[in-house]
């Protein structure tokens, strides 16, 4: 396993360039340190960030890879002067759209994440409606929702909830499936007027049963039997109401939401 | 004001290509209207990417921007048949960056953000954690906490405890400052035992009198007096007890969460 150490180094909040970290998961075999330097907008902030380059490299015997967003052509130019595998987006992407766009870029910090940024009271708005009706706890304002998700308890609902509206402030409302939805052999008839927004997730018994049982061990809620039964009830609930839904088992949040996206085709 | 289509095409989630969607931030005068096609991961599905882009170009006037990830050598080559103004995240960042590291790279679909990806249980955990300790909730668990937020009522504490959980797998819990505290004087009993994790949200007197009008409009719980009022003693309190604190007035949850990563040191 090789060593290397990744900088983030940036003169605003350093997202953008941390979310390029993540294409660092397409080389498994290395051993990837992560540091963030978010607002090193002076001579004084690059040239501690140089010392930490340097003791990297002793320390990994490996130049790092550094991923930079500075706008200040002086930063840009000094932090270069370090021995670095450099990724620079304003040299590898906002220049050359620029050209491509016939317009100078900004180049003051931290523009990509400021409250200025598109869409951001949305988000704020959305987060605040996904967690007021988070685990079904109110009915009123669903007609407000985006999105509404049911499930089984402990399926992925309230995470991928909370990443649906965080990332593109969808108000999204979730319900979970319960003994009593069971018995009755109905989606709760709150949910009966909101029927084209509802998204299902569903979730494999086993490893169902291993996350309820990390909260409430041997109990008859966490068997295996049990998680089986309410798993094959809340499927033929969704079926038969036809709802869409997907299987949470071995997706990230941030795949179960892209694929809601695209299901339930909300505009982003 | 020009207008221009950004598609973000994407054998996974689409998330990384997105990620760097913020970047055209530095472009005010252009109108990006931006499409996602994640899970672009067959020759049919690239021949509909094809047919947006041609008519995105008759509708704007102008070529798109393509920010494209893709592994598979074919589907990137025949997308790249099209005009449009090409972002390809393979040939700019992760075959440059397999050369560095002398390294083949992953091409398999949606590499990046799959439940294998870097700390993805912890964040999971973080979100609940988060959740069931937003707004003083409850007292018990505090031990767990890697960042306690507080600050008076609706100056943006729930919305940057979410971030932090989701985005870096931080336990982030908050408590909010209330009449009870400042009548007393102190902060609350329970909080005494985690001053070194306690992180302080401000704001100004203007911006929290708007923010809670929305909510109850024409209080006295949202009057600029009392607002006035709660924000000078809440920043007496702080600054009594030794805490740090941001304004949150006119910071996005990203820059306010990426301070306070930074201020209180916590591994990333």
């Amino acid at each position: 396993m090789l060593n290397r150490t990744v900088f983030f180094i940036s003169d605003g909040t350093g997202i953008t360039a941390s979310a390029l970290g993540k294409l660092l998961e397409h080389f498994p075999s290395t051993n990837f340190t992560q540091v963030r330097m978010p607002f090193t907008d002076t001579l004084d902030k690059i040239k501690l960030a140089q010392v930490s380059i340097l003791h990297a490299t002793e320390a990994n015997g490996g130049r790092p890879v550094v991923i930079m967003s500075l706008g200040d052509m002086e930063l840009r130019n000094t932090l270069k002067q370090s021995n670095a595998y450099f990724i620079d987006l304003f040299n590898t992407f906002i220049d050359p759209l620029g050209l491509e766009l016939d317009q100078k870029p900004l180049t003051g910090a931290g523009i990509a994440h400021s409250v200025m940024g598109t869409k951001y009271n949305d988000r704020m708005e959305a987060i605040n409606f996904t967690l007021n009706h988070d685990d079904g706890m109110t009915n009123s304002g669903l007609e407000e929702a985006q999105v509404i998700l049911i499930g089984v308890s402990r399926c992925g609902k309230t995470p991928t909830s909370v990443y649906l509206a965080m990332q593109f402030g969808i108000k999204a409302a979730n319900y979970p499936l319960i003994p009593e939805d069971f018995e009755r052999g109905a989606l709760p008839a709150i949910l009966h007027n909101h029927l084209d927004k509802i998204f299902g997730l569903t979730i494999k018994p086993e490893r169902l049963h291993a996350v309820r049982n990390e909260r409430r061990s041997g109990s008859f809620y966490a068997s295996l039997d049990n998680c089986r039964k309410e798993i094959i009830t809340a499927e033929n609930l969704m079926r038969n109401a036809g709802i869409t839904w997907a299987d949470s088992t071995s997706r990230s949040v941030e795949e179960l939401s892209a694929i809601i996206m695209e299901r339930t085709r909300k505009p982003t």
